[in-house]
């Protein structure tokens, strides 16, 4: 009997997405017109949300406020960037030359809050979506089949070099996994066994996304009972709130 | 022409391993005795990997030093298992009740310097391998076909809950994609791109397993150019010096 087995696939490249756009529709079109398994998940870079959803800013139209320009100033950044990031901030974690690692208001903690250059018109910025659980909602509803889908970024991490692959939205996706009660082989309890599936989903995924060339959505199958025919609380339960992260007081 | 796709599927459960075990032996057998693809990558939790080389420690054993033993009052924690967290550790991240954050002798910021109870035997605990790189090399060359390796723990993150499957070893895989070269469809660079590939793979391969039944071994197939003939530098250049983590002076 052959194992259970995974597979990640990455769809066809997106044309350039605008706001206003049809999403699904662009996705379901470079799935070649086919419906999703209910076990599907597909997996899309936060990117091609934001611009279907008009979260975009021309920088050169910012207004940019005194803290903004002295922080530019001293990280030697862009000064209406850094106005946009602000703008998503609700607490800076660290500022150094380059470098401005945010809490945005939705939680998640990030270089920039989430804002990026690339992949988007010369003079535009992208920020987060507001809502990316919601985001995450509207785009299941849409899809046929109703896949689970996440929302993905990546962020770089304390410890590690590299950039991780993060579900910043989900829906129809247990977006983390409790073993806690589980025993052992030895009949033991496992210890710290809270898996945080959403975002491994999100990395098996980056695995098979071409970043440069416009292939936004990959579709994770053969998820099994990770998928829920509820849209169930989202990738908001993965995020560690201020006064409980590891460096909290 | 389908896309190309990447499999996941866990091995057949292993026997339980036992100090001087021939792991590579274990896992052919898991596989039916079949050769792994060249660009495979057989993922294995660290736990199997440190018990074949022996890496446990009887804690009844366990000589308690006064700093263990004032560390273990302090958190509410045993005092043979601090003293053997201690053992593990160049520096304390972070300690509080039920909690200790270290920074392993290896560059590893997780719980408990990786020390662990749960699967395995009551009364013993085991430790981190003492060179994972080294351990997954010596597993490739012992697998038939050499498919990349990938030696994986689960990690906590300072912001996010959950743990991360992270690549502690590995063999024959690009640890970290570097695409900053690379520009988008705008001609733009790609900003911060550099892409955490092990620890994406260790995560994948997570989503097939099953921690408490003893499947320690997942097979991420369709790799392509992620894999390499050379075993490389290992997973040793995701870990991020002290000085230069996202809190360092």
């Amino acid at each position: 009997m052959p194992s259970p087995s995974l597979s990640v696939r990455a769809l066809e490249a997106l044309p350039e997405v605008r706001p206003g756009d049809d999403l699904a529709a662009l996705i379901v079109a470079a799935n070649d017109g086919r419906p999703f398994a209910a076990d599907d998940c597909v997996v899309v870079s936060h990117k091609v949300v934001s611009k279907a959803e008009g979260a975009l800013v021309e920088l050169a139209a910012v207004e940019v406020s005194e803290r903004a320009a002295a922080l530019a100033a001293e990280l030697d950044k862009d000064p209406q960037l850094v106005q946009v990031v602000l703008d998503g901030t609700a607490e800076i974690v660290r500022a150094r030359r380059g470098v401005l690692i945010c809490r945005t208001h939705h939680g998640f903690v990030c270089a920039n809050a989430g804002v990026d250059r690339s992949n988007v018109a010369e003079g535009w910025a992208v920020t987060l979506p507001a809502d990316p659980d919601g985001s995450a909602r509207r785009l299941r509803a849409a899809l046929p089949g109703r896949p689970a889908v996440v929302i993905a970024d990546s962020f770089g991490r304390a410890w590690r070099h590299g950039q991780a692959e993060i579900a910043i939205g989900c829906a129809g996706l247990r977006a983390m996994a409790d073993e806690r009660g589980a025993t052992d082989r030895h009949g033991r309890q496992l210890e710290a066994t809270v898996i945080a599936t959403a975002d491994h989903v999100a990395s098996a995924a980056d695995l098979m996304r071409q970043k440069a060339s416009g292939q936004p959505a990959v579709v994770v199958g053969g998820l099994g009972g990770h998928v829920t025919a509820e849209d169930g609380p989202g990738a908001t339960v993965l995020v560690r709130a201020a006064a409980e992260d590891l460096f909290g007081a």
